[in-house]
């Protein structure tokens, strides 16, 4: 699979719709901290110490995927890609944006499905994700675990007794585990309880953030959810705190939109016909308007206002409005007013109005 | 034909779009303004003299009736129709806003296409009014004149040869005469020309006000240009300034929008697709945005970037759209927001999206 394949294939698993209550949480992520005995942390690490983690990791990704279980893992390295696949794979959630910004000594291993993938080199030695669609932290966990036994046939991880696996830094030492919910909440955000909310969530040891991970703004109403807290406590517990608190977010964005339609029917109704209206029509979006609007018809068809638009498109139009995603699919690169344009057509043809 | 009927018949003679240069200019209009000789003027007038005065107009109306080159005119009496249908006569053009608020001793008598009337102990005893598609002031001035000619077989007007006809207002004595044309000029609006354009019309004796008249806003980009003075000068020369000034506006209209097209066409294309997409698509519009997105909408469709949209269901919906009309087809007085919802109901139908 070259990332030709991969990127052609504009659904990755997790946006597929499937998993539970996909209409309001989006995706559910689980993502491990590994680092490898015996060789120093990746900010101290010299090239050839890196690509030494680089020839264990292949070696071990081999094993993985001839034992066939988890599917097949590709690997990229930095250095032989651009920096617009680099940011692909970020857009496409399956690196971080830290990476995504180059690293000679990184790579990333990734399944076609897009629901897998290896960092290596980025801030610990390895960060294995796991993403899947709706709520469902619990498989995300056993796959991650299962892929994380697996290569640990392979690799001697740095790992204590005391503290548990050791990462660069100490926020993930422990179990070196984040699980995180991509959760949509227009309904929240519009009867003005977000803030509350989410300032509950901080108080019980979660944290909020945008769609892109830290530092990224929360647009098109859509958060994510993470455990802050990786020392002292069992995976599963973690992964139970998290997936408790997400379907009591979850219980309070449905009251929100029943009381919305209840109290405001005919301003909801004309509120996501007129974003229909502007994504159907509209020659030029800019990024977050278009974030915008796509939270506002999400909502109108989970409410049936507006006719039936599949969880699948608008999570694929999430992904492919990306800058570096447009110029990908252009086959060229593009100035801002170029890809404001692409974007409004790419819309309108996702949209069945081209 | 009762005013129920003249309601029905929502597309009045002036909407039809059949006239020369209807695609910017929507209409001409000529009023008259006459005095009977031997009466006080109107604010002056006692009952028993203002029912001589309508009397004499009656009898009047019927002689041109007889006659029939001119249409049927019907005669109301504002004391026999409610305040709704006084304020849809406003709506129609047909009447001017300051009778529509009612008058015990006023009256119209029109015609069934919507463009003649004649109101009467208004602020003269009579005025005269004819109103035609797009730019032809001096063929709705012939038609003004018959009615004028019609008129004076029956009733002798206040004339004097020095001054003309006497008028209540100093500014209407000598002619009577008022020509004007409601003009669309979106170009020149966002070329950012239409200050120091119309500025200029001031400076050659002509006045500009809004779609409905003396003190009413230029909503939607319609503007109303009429003659300011009506001593002094022969009606043809009259109606031969404005029309020249018109038609000098109307090319400095299509240039600003060639211009438009040629330095901004994907804004421009951007403008009116999401004006098209938020009034196929809203449930709630209120009045001011609708003729503003109709703007939109109307441009869009000339300059063939929109499929394109009848100038008479263009025309039609800026009548139709208004409150006292929307409370006649509703058949009951609504408020505010039901307002803005039938009227987004009605946009949606006419433009074929219901």
């Amino acid at each position: 699979m070259s990332l030709q394949e991969l990127f052609d294939q504009t659904i990755s698993g997790w946006m597929d719709g499937t998993g539970p209550s996909s209409d309001i949480v989006i995706s559910s992520r689980i993502r491990l901290a590994r680092n490898i005995e015996g060789l120093p942390l990746p900010h101290v690490l010299d090239a050839e110490r890196a690509q030494e983690v680089i020839e264990k990791v292949e070696r071990a990704v081999d094993d993985v995927n001839k034992r066939g279980n988890l599917g097949h893992l590709k690997m990229y390295l930095y250095k032989d890609i651009s920096a617009l696949e680099r940011q692909i794979l970020v857009e496409k959630h399956l690196v971080s944006p830290a990476l995504g910004q180059g690293c000679p000594n990184c790579g990333a291993a990734v399944n076609k499905e897009g629901t897998v993938s290896i960092l290596i080199n980025e801030e610990d030695h390895l960060r294995l994700q796991c993403l899947q669609s709706g709520l469902q932290l619990e498989e995300t966990w056993e796959l991650c675990s299962a892929l994380d036994d697996g290569l640990e046939e392979e690799i001697e991880y740095a790992f204590q007794e005391k503290y548990g696996y050791l990462t660069a830094c100490p926020t993930n030492v422990g179990t070196g585990l984040r699980g995180s919910v991509m959760i949509h909440l227009p309904g929240l955000v519009m009867t003005g309880q977000v803030g509350r909310i989410l300032n509950t969530v901080g108080q019980l040891g979660l944290a909020v953030r945008g769609f892109y991970g830290e530092g990224s703004e929360a647009a098109g109403n859509i958060f994510q959810l993470s455990n802050q807290i990786t020392l002292g406590h069992e995976e599963e517990k973690m992964i139970e705190n998290l997936e408790s608190v997400t379907r009591q977010i979850f219980e309070q964005e449905q009251a929100a939109r029943e009381a919305l339609m209840s109290s405001a029917k005919t301003n909801m109704e004309d509120r996501v016909w007129r974003s229909y209206g502007v994504l159907t029509n509209a020659r030029i979006v800019k990024s977050t308007e278009a974030l915008q609007l796509l939270s506002d018809i999400r909502l109108g068809s989970e409410l049936g206002v507006l006719p039936s638009i599949g969880t699948k498109t608008l999570n694929e139009l999430l992904v492919i409005i990306r800058p570096a995603y447009l110029q990908w699919l252009a086959g060229s690169s593009l100035e801002t007013e170029e890809r404001d344009h692409m974007r409004a057509g790419i819309i309108r043809e996702k949209l069945g109005k081209s």
